[in-house]
């Protein structure tokens, strides 16, 4: 089986491309309750993502998806997985109005396209995110809520859902487009995500460095870790297409946290002067553009559908410490 | 003040320019309560579309939208008002699938990229349609609920709605999406869209000529008439910006009707002998696809904004009666 994860050197592709490599055999849709063996993993992103060999053939590419000619190279003559996460994030999508489209439109059509030049329909998994939300919200957000995003990332994101379900239901591909929670604690450094601080007011702390915070401690945000992201990205791959049915866009399942109560679970795994790195310095135009978001999606489908939201704030930093800081 | 009109070849887009041309004013959003006057229509299709000389001069053009370059001219250096119908309809868009995305997709996004690029954002109307819901429908479909289309057309549409409404956001434009109800009684010939029936079970028969019901009496439709159309479209034309907000896609009100209630209206008015023009040939996948589309919609934000729906059949089969049979 020949595997494609675009976006592989941010950090949930490289945790993928890991973690598929690891084990080797995966549940695929369409091939039956065994796993398939992973033969080759294809680890792409715009700079040739840095890769470690494990048990499959990991080969190491770069390009631009937004060249069509690149994206059918990639795909070749066949794939049977490919999950694309590659996306510019939503502060810089907002920033560059023309890189966001040509990357997160066009990057994710010329993929579909160079899928549905295959014999044989790939299951493709497309990342899409919370930020498809917006406007007025409920308390609780349900999964048929309309969405009506007010960036240009959350509305590139729900037209990648509109095509993957589109192209799903042609036959093209086997698709499944899932609405990622805020992922929280993000190893590595902050980025151009509006919701970046989040992480990092858990993450600089335990390092011993400093993190700012924008946000009053009442504004919520939804989340999941990266652990158990992984864990249903995995899950994603492997549900029969049946059991799906047209419409192959979801919201994962996940924890409604204010930034006090992270701020709190922080304080009780790690003390004061841990949390006493944390810099208030409030942002409107970050709070405003968070508060958009909604503080919590009901994901009653996916949650029927046997996809998992972790059990609490405490749990996230532990898994943060023993995934990212070797325990310590 | 300068407009475009797209699919101007079609009934509605010439209707449209017929309307404007003979007011020669009218109220338009950012020109504050007085009616603006109209010094030039260019009216646009694949095919140069015929049309009257009345009041301000129109120049007729042919081209093809999905080519930015002819976007680019056709906008030229200013036009202050945009109303962009042309589209692949839905029974063709399923069919084929690259000319749908093509023209529905690629053509709508060329002819906002090129607006984006005038110093003063034109007023832009986009065309969406009823077919951008889909899948388990409520029999009452409030204006919040999530659109999952279900066709290609449908998804296109949605799309189209998302980018209107991202490019106001962004001040490229001042957009409004509105969700055509299916169009009843369209004048001329059947087209390929799937709800084609609808119109040609009242006028064909009114004309002498045979009509086919592919859907058994019990199937819904969600209707309104081409006069209330016209009249909705002007109406968008002149809603402030301030009383729109962020979100620009609503769906204009329209009543529900079943095939049986309209051909029941058409008995009342024009007796047994033209209703028995109606063949009935049950086409189960015209059925299966109607019947996916929302029965009634609420509508309560266009209500509110001032849009309106027809009373009933009978003044639709009425009016079609007064404007394209000369009231025979």
């Amino acid at each position: 089986m020949r595997v494609l994860v675009t976006g592989a050197a941010g950090f949930v592709g490289s945790k993928l491309v890991s973690s598929l490599s690891a084990d080797r055999f995966i549940r695929i849709s369409g091939r039956g309750t065994d796993a398939a063996r992973i033969d080759e993993i294809v680890a792409h992103d715009i700079l040739k993502p840095s890769v470690q060999e494990n048990g499959p053939r990991i080969i190491s590419r770069a390009g631009d998806l937004s060249n069509r000619a690149e994206a059918e190279e990639l795909v070749g003559d066949g794939v049977d997985l490919v999950v694309h996460l590659a996306a510019v994030v939503s502060g810089q999508a907002e920033e560059d109005f023309d890189l966001g489209y040509r990357v997160n439109l066009d990057g994710t059509r010329n993929l579909l396209e160079a899928c549905r030049r295959l014999a044989k329909p790939p299951v493709f998994i497309f990342a899409s995110s919370g930020a498809a939300y917006g406007g007025e919200l409920p308390e609780t957000v349900p999964d048929n809520l309309r969405l009506t995003p007010t960036t240009s990332y959350g509305a590139q994101k729900v037209i990648g859902e509109l095509l993957v379900t589109d192209y799903s239901r042609k036959g093209f591909i086997d698709g499944r487009a899932l609405r990622f929670p805020t992922i929280v604690v993000r190893p590595g450094a902050p980025n151009r995500a509006l919701s970046s601080y989040a992480s990092s007011i858990i993450r600089e702390p335990l390092q011993g460095k400093e993190a700012i915070c924008p946000v009053d401690d009442g504004v919520q945000i939804f989340i999941l870790s990266p652990r158990m992201l992984i864990r249903n990205i995995r899950h994603a791959i492997g549900i029969p297409a049946s059991e799906l049915g047209f419409d192959r866009a979801l919201t994962l399942p996940g924890i409604r946290v204010s930034a006090g109560q992270m701020i709190g679970a922080l304080r009780q795994i790690a003390g004061d002067d841990v949390v006493a790195r944390i810099v208030r310095r409030p942002d409107p135009q970050v709070a405003k553009v968070v508060e958009g978001w909604p503080g919590y999606i009901e994901a009653t489908r996916a949650r029927s559908l046997g996809f998992v939201a972790d059990n609490s704030m405490a749990d996230i930093i532990t898994a943060f410490i023993q995934d990212e800081l070797g325990g310590a």
